[in-house]
């Protein structure tokens, strides 16, 4: 047989797949080749591979051949869905998953752009992984919050305090009424902020301010680096009574990540997943993976909680995306628990009712400059994000809460309903 | 201060950085506002970040204020350059950097396209990474070939085979010739295909081989999965006294691969380095990473060799990027030993005069099909591919070649020169 008709054995528009079958859904612009062409090197490629007639087939690879069952039109290109036998991957594998559906076909000649735009992992493949440890409802226990969102912040700038600097600037948020604090994602370990020491003092100012205000306080502390590094310090957070560890899951990887997962269950800590760099491949709609791929599969691993950007804040990423990432997040999934959505960047007080019209209470609620940037300094700034969330909640407008309350009324002056552009 | 100048503080074309500064250089296009604005906003939010005043700046966030020192047109965007102090960054922790250079700055409002072309790390900085172990000079060491390129080939199709039906291919492909045995990217272990009687049996056919041609043999071995299984793994090549592992260094991440790079110096394994999903952030000339970038990055932490494509094969990354990259990776650069650029994707062996002609002898050329495919099977094929080498390096032309090898005739009458669209 020519090699050309080759691709189309992984095309077949009348076949159902298999319940065991994990499907993929990808988006594609044919580069010099039939749109059926095109979809069935992505088949073969990222299943059993070649561009060329060889010498001999094993059955298994026949049997192992992903199949094309769906075609449309869409924008500039074509939605391509493919089902995929589940001997094509290893049990519990994510990092090898990837290097199949993610893998080299975005490097070929035969499309101009490629986007995974989502998977549907069947319960056979589901099962080999845990999803998180404690998720939307396990939080809120061990937080003792039960029905409003919680609030984190980045003490700003996210560089530059020396550990005494940064404990006493966590006290003040703490004792303002900020829930979690936040290391900001480069935020690990330097000379004039050694990690070993943030670790044992900042919990220290923790048990203070629990002791002070009976609430309780939790930290997101960064410890992404080498997976050996990241272990040690989830070791010294569990031995100063942490609940939490922050890991930059995209340039960390999925390998240490799985790896983290392990530990974490090891010392019983929830895991707060920033997404650094993803928009290095998320941000072109027709390129790249969609965020709603990643969170899929960072739940699956089992993070507790990520960030999914903001409607109304600094950055892109329109209202419906986010909506949809956040549904499927808070969404029953089999034995993986729903997790946290974490809104963060360019938010102040003056954003709450619009925030928690739009999303609901299920939210980590992340704000830096719109606390620290607060006229009386952040225990202030504090207090008026916590007002703000309150008088939301109790769909009471802010002016009407910002009389009983100075912090919040400066708040107001400062950001009103500034959006930037 | 309003806060529109703020930006304009990180902007210094007048600066010349010190020699122990870090220096980025960026591609971006602006989003509304001038271009000095957005690269001042991309040295923030890459150094101490942030987008309104602070209630207070402490003067070591000063002092680790990155700054732009120079901004040009270039293409419908510009290239800005800018120099950190080292101050920002974790010694010997590559996650951090990227955390950083590679974070967030990619999803900014005030930006359409963004890309990080290049980065250049002060001997301050370089000094905490080791680098390969091995390289070009060590890899000819174990394999005791002095002056010709390194040949490897993936068993086509990459999936389906048992581990005896693989052993076979194996011992007909090095017994043919090939140098390296390879697994592909997403080939790890499967029920019909486990790791642990895989790496048991094929190093005892690579001892045979050994044995009765005398020609040293090895297998880059896919180890990828999640860093402790990974470690398992490399533990298991030792123990049949393996040289190799391969690892698909993206879908990993940093943080496994720089745990690894520790493991492999304690096994005295070389690391062959896969780059799959790479394509998802390289690809687009205008976002994303550069390839440059990320072989950079790799020969830091200490890969041994790395594919950077190919200018004849199937894939796009035309000739000049290839070729500065290789230039690269083969030229001296402080105690960083050189590594071996791998050339893969739809090479047979009527393209190598053109190759070695491209990227002289110092590259590990990999042929899947282009051996696979060989009409007399896999033995033909890897014979066919040496003397195409030999023909190459000694000057004579392959139909002069051809006419002393059967093999080679045979696989020029599939092939000759056709180039796939
Ligand atoms: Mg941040
Ligand atoms: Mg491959």
């Amino acid at each position: 047989m020519s090699k050309v008709e080759w691709y189309l054995d992984f095309v077949d528009l009348d076949y159902t797949p298999g319940r065991d079958e994990l499907i993929v859904e990808y988006y594609f612009e044919p580069n010099g080749v039939s749109p059926e062409e095109a979809a069935g090197r992505i088949a073969s490629e990222s299943s059993i591979g070649t561009w060329t007639t060889l010498w001999k087939l094993p059955d298994m690879a026949k049997r192992s051949m992903a199949k094309v069952f769906s075609l449309e039109k869409s924008g500039e290109g074509y939605i391509a869905k493919i089902a995929y036998p589940l001997t094509l991957f290893e049990e519990g594998n994510l990092v090898q998953l990837f290097s199949a559906i993610a893998g080299n076909i975005f490097g070929m000649k035969a499309l101009k752009n490629l986007r995974l735009l989502d998977f549907h992992p069947p319960y056979e493949y589901l099962r080999h992984f845990k999803g998180p440890q404690y998720g939307v409802k396990g939080i809120r226990e061990f937080m003792g919050i039960e029905d409003r969102p919680l609030t984190a912040t980045v003490p700003k700038p996210k560089m530059g305090w020396s550990v005494d600097e940064y404990a006493e600037i966590a006290y003040e948020l703490w004792s303002g009424g900020i829930d979690l604090l936040k290391d900001d994602e480069n935020f690990t370990s330097f000379p004039f902020n050694r990690f070993e020491e943030r670790v044992r003092k900042l919990y220290a100012v923790r048990d203070r301010v629990e002791a002070e205000t009976g609430e309780t306080k939790e930290y997101l502390i960064n410890i992404t680096g080498p997976a050996h590094v990241m272990e040690k310090r989830a070791q010294l957070v569990a031995a100063e009574g942490g609940q939490y560890i922050m890991i930059d899951i995209v340039v960390v990887g999925w390998s240490a990540l799985q790896y983290m997962r392990e530990v974490a269950e090891d010392l019983g800590l929830a895991i707060h997943a920033h997404r650094a760099m993803h928009a290095a491949f998320t941000r072109n709609p027709r390129h790249g993976i969609s965020m709603f791929v990643l969170a899929k599969a960072a739940r699956m691993v089992g993070v507790d909680q990520i960030h999914t950007g903001t409607a109304v804040g600094k950055m892109a990423g329109d209202y419906e995306e986010v909506k949809r990432i956040n549904g499927f997040l808070l969404s029953e999934w089999e034995h993986i628990k729903p997790i946290f959505p974490v809104a963060s960047g360019g938010l102040h007080p003056g954003l709450m009712p619009e925030l928690i019209r739009l999303f609901g209470r299920d939210l980590v609620i992340q704000v830096g400059g719109g606390v620290m940037g607060h006229p009386d300094g952040p225990r202030a700034g504090a207090k008026a994000l916590r007002d703000a969330i309150e008088a939301a909640i109790e769909g009471v407008s802010l002016e009407e809460k910002a009389k009983e309350s100075p912090e919040l009324k400066k708040a107001l002056e400062k950001w009103g309903y500034l959006k930037p552009k």
